[in-house]
C-alpha cells in the first residue's frame, strides 16, 4: 500500500511557496487524517537562488522541471498563465502523471485540450484552486451538490474589483482613487485590466458554468463587461434604493437555456452577497432541491489558494491509494441544457442613470421611450444638479427585454436633453 | 463494472419521501455527471398506506426492513431517533451494506460503536445531511478544507433557534411570541426543548468538533445552553452596542486545548454570521492556512436534507464502483489537539445585563465587585427604567476569565441592589 507521495511543484512563487509550508507544516495533520504523508519532494523553477521566507532543503530545489515530472509521483502546476504551464501539464498527463493546478485561465482557454489529455492517459487532474481562491467550490458542485439541477450561480469571484466597489460603497471614493488603493496594497496588479475588465471572473465563470451544465463552454459564450464604467454616485443612489453594486457573475437556467455573463450588478443590500466586502469572494448557487447555499472566503492570496492545492492533492493522494483515478472526473461531458441565451435575448431589471437637462417634459419625453418599447419603472430618483444645467435620472425598470432597453438606451442617447454616455447596470433579484 | 445501484430506504416520512423524490428526478442529471444511475428500489415503513404527495410504485414498499438490508446495495436510513433506526444501521454494516444516514442524536450519542461496526465490517456509512441540512459541511471539513488545522467553528445550526432570534431582533417580539409563531409555521416541533435548549445545536457540534479534532467526543465535553433567558431588550442593548445575537457552536483550538461549547452569543452586526437569519444556517471555519470561511443554506427540510443525503448516496455509489470502500473513513482517530478546556475555564468577553435600583453608588458597588476579580469593562449602557424604581444596567466586558465572572454574577446577586437573576451572554468576536 502506497503510503507516501512524492510531490513535485512546478513554480515557487507565492503560491508554490505557500502550498510548500502548509504540506510542512501540516503533513502529520493529513496523515493523521488520510492516513496519507505528502512528501516535498521536489520544487522546479527558473529562479532558485531568490530566498523564499521557508525552509525546504536546497537539494529538492531544481531548474528542470520535465525531470521533476518524471521523478515525481504526483505534479502540481504552479507556473499560471497560458504558456509553458500548459506544456507541464500536457507532459505530466502524457507521462500518466496526476496534477494539480490552480490555473483558471489556460483552463478557461484550453480546458478541451487539457481533460482530453488527462483522460487519454487516465491521469487524474484536479484545479480546486482555480475558482475562489480557498473555497472549495468545485468540490462543492462536483460532489456536495452532485443530486441537484443547478438553477443559478451568483459569483463574487475577483477580490481586486470586489476591494475597489467596497471601498467605493462604503466611503464613496471614486474609481481611479480606489484602484490606486488596490494597487499600493498590493490587490491590483500594474496592469489591472485582467481584473477589472471582468476577464478573470469570466475564466471562472466559465469553468463554474461548464461543470454545472455538462458541455466546456470556455470564453466564447460569455458576456464580460467590467467595473470601469460604475461612478460613486451609483452607488450613492443604489443605496438609496435599497442595493449595492458588485461584480458578478450570473450563470443562470432558465426554462431549461443557459445564460453565462460577467457585469457589474445591483443586488439587494439585504442578501448575502451584500456583505461580501473586500478582498472576500463568495458563490451562491441555487439548486433543486437543495435551494439557495452560499460559500464564503478569501478569493486569492498565497494561503487561501494553498489549501486549495493541498485539498486537491489529497484527493489525487486517495486515488493513488485506492487505484481509483478519475474517480470523479476532470470534467465529465453530459449536456445538460438545451440553448445558450445570447446577451440580446435575456430579461431582467435595469439600473439606468442619465444626465438631463433640467427643463420641462424631458421625462414624459424619456418615460416616453422606454413605453414604446414596452419597458415599464418601477421607480425613478431625480436630484442633485451635476452642473448648471444638468441633473442625474435615474431609473429602475420592471423585468424587460434586454434588446429592447439596448434600443431605448440607443435612442435616449441620441436626445438633445440627455447628455454623455448613459449608464446601464443589470439588477439580479436574489 | 457496476453501473445500477439499488438504493432501499428505511422511513417513509418527510425526508425519506424528499429522498425519493429527488432520486426519480434527478436520477438522469446524477448519470450524465457520474456514469452511475442510482436505482430507487425499496422503501420500508410501518406505514406504507398513506400517501406521500410522491408517484413510487407500490410494489417497491414495504414494512420489512430486514428484507430491504439484504436486498438492497445500499441502504438510507432516515427513521430518526436513537432508537430502531440504530438497530438497522448495526443490521445492515454487519450485512457489510453501506449506509447513508442523517441521524445527528444517533451520531452525537452513538457514534463510535457505530463506527467501530463500520471499521469491522469495511463498509461505508455517510452522514452528510447531520449537520446543517444542504450545506455540505462535512464533505468541506474533512476534504475541501483537509489540509487545514483548525483553529475555529462557529456555527448556526438549528433553524428553529435562529428562525425565533431573527424575529425577536428584527421585530422585536418576546420569546413566546416568536416560539408560538414558529410552531405555527411548522419551525418548531409542539416540544421545542430539543431545538430551544441548545441539544439538536451540540448534536451537531458533537459530530463537527469530532471530525476537526480526531476523537469522538459524544456530548459530555459539550457545555449547552438554549434560548429561553434572551429577552427581547437584550436585542435592543445588543443593537445599540454594534451586536446581534445567536445560538452558535463554538468549537476552537486555542493554544493547542480544545473548548466545545452551545450558547447564545452576541456577536458583531457587521459579520456574515449576523446577517444568516430566519430558518436558515451557516457554519464558519476558520482554518490555516485558508482563514475564515463561512457556508451556508438551508438546516432542514424536505429539500435541503434530500440533497445531501443524495450527495452522499453518490459517495457511496462511486466507491461501490471503484472498489475505494472508506475512502474518507466514517471517522478517523487521530488526536490533534492537547487537551479539552472545561467551560470554567475559558476566557471569553461577556454582555451583563442586571436589574438595579435606581439609587446612587449602585454602579460603583457593581464596578468594584467586577473589578475586584480583574473584570474591566468596555462599556456600559444604563437607560429606561423598567419600573417604578428599577432600571437595566448593561456591562460589556473585556475578556475574563469565566470561573472569575461566575463568581462576581453570585456576588452581584447577592446584593440589595441587584433584583432578579442576571442575563450573562458570552460574546465571540468575528
Amino acid at each position: 500500500m502506497l503510503k507516501e507521495v512524492k510531490i513535485g511543484i512546478i513554480g515557487f512563487g507565492t503560491v508554490g511557496a505557500g502550498v510548500a509550508s502548509c504540506l510542512l507544516e501540516n503533513a502529520e495533520v493529513i496523515a493523521r487524517r488520510t492516513g496519507l504523508k505528502p512528501v516535498l519532494f521536489r520544487i522546479a523553477d527558473i529562479d532558485i537562488a531568490t530566498p523564499r521566507n521557508i525552509k525546504v532543503p536546497d537539494s529538492i530545489l531544481t531548474q528542470d522541471a520535465h525531470s521533476l515530472i518524471s521523478e515525481s509521483d504526483l505534479v502540481v502546476e504552479l507556473v499560471g498563465g497560458t504558456g509553458c504551464a500548459k506544456d507541464f501539464i500536457l507532459a505530466a498527463l502524457k507521462a500518466g502523471k496526476p496534477v494539480v493546478t490552480a490555473n483558471k485561465a489556460l483552463l478557461a482557454e484550453h480546458g478541451e485540450e487539457i481533460f482530453y489529455a488527462a483522460e487519454k492517459s487516465k491521469a487524474d487532474i484536479y484545479y480546486e484552486a482555480s475558482v475562489a481562491g480557498g473555497i472549495p467550490i468545485i468540490k462543492v458542485l462536483r460532489e456536495g451538490l452532485v443530486g441537484n439541477r443547478i438553477e443559478k450561480i451568483l459569483g463574487i469571484m475577483n477580490g481586486t474589483c470586489n476591494y475597489i466597489l467596497s471601498r467605493m460603497s462604503t466611503d464613496l471614493l471614486d474609481f481611479d482613487t480606489a484602484l490606486s488603493e488596490a494597487k499600493r496594497l498590493g490587490y491590483a496588479e500594474a496592469n489591472p485590466s485582467l481584473d477589472i475588465d471582468g476577464i478573470d471572473t469570466a475564466h471562472k465563470a466559465a469553468i463554474l458554468s461548464s461543470l454545472a451544465y455538462g458541455e466546456w463552454f470556455g470564453m466564447k459564450p460569455i458576456h464580460v463587461e467590467g467595473i470601469r464604467g460604475i461612478k460613486n454616485e451609483d452607488f450613492k443612489y443604489s443605496s438609496e434604493l435599497g442595493y449595492t453594486i458588485k461584480l458578478l457573475a450570473v450563470i443562470k437556467q432558465e426554462s431549461d437555456d443557459v445564460q453565462i455573463r460577467v457585469h457589474p450588478t445591483l443586488i439587494s443590500s439585504d442578501s448575502m452577497l451584500a456583505n461580501v466586502s473586500g478582498v472576500f469572494n463568495a458563490v451562491m448557487v441555487k439548486g433543486s432541491p437543495v435551494g439557495e447555499t452560499l460559500y464564503y472566503g478569501r478569493g486569492a492570496g498565497r494561503d487561501a489558494t494553498a489549501s486549495s492545492v493541498v485539498a486537491d492533492i489529497v484527493d489525487v493522494m486517495l486515488n493513488l491509494k485506492f487505484g481509483s483515478h478519475r474517480r470523479v472526473p476532470a470534467f465529465k461531458i453530459g449536456k445538460q441544457y438545451r440553448n445558450l441565451t445570447p446577451i440580446q435575448d435575456i430579461a431582467t431589471r435595469y439600473y439606468l442613470r442619465l444626465q438631463v437637462l433640467d427643463r420641462p417634459g424631458v421625462i414624459a419625453k424619456i418615460a416616453e421611450i422606454l413605453a414604446g418599447r414596452g419597458i415599464s419603472l418601477s421607480s425613478m430618483i431625480q436630484r442633485e444638479k451635476q452642473s448648471a444645467e444638468n441633473v442625474n435620472l435615474v431609473v429602475i425598470t420592471h423585468i424587460a427585454k434586454e434588446k429592447d432597453v439596448m434600443s431605448a438606451v440607443l435612442e435616449l442617447e441620441t436626445l438633445d436633453c440627455v447628455k454623455d454616455k448613459l449608464v446601464l447596470i443589470r439588477i439580479e433579484d436574489i
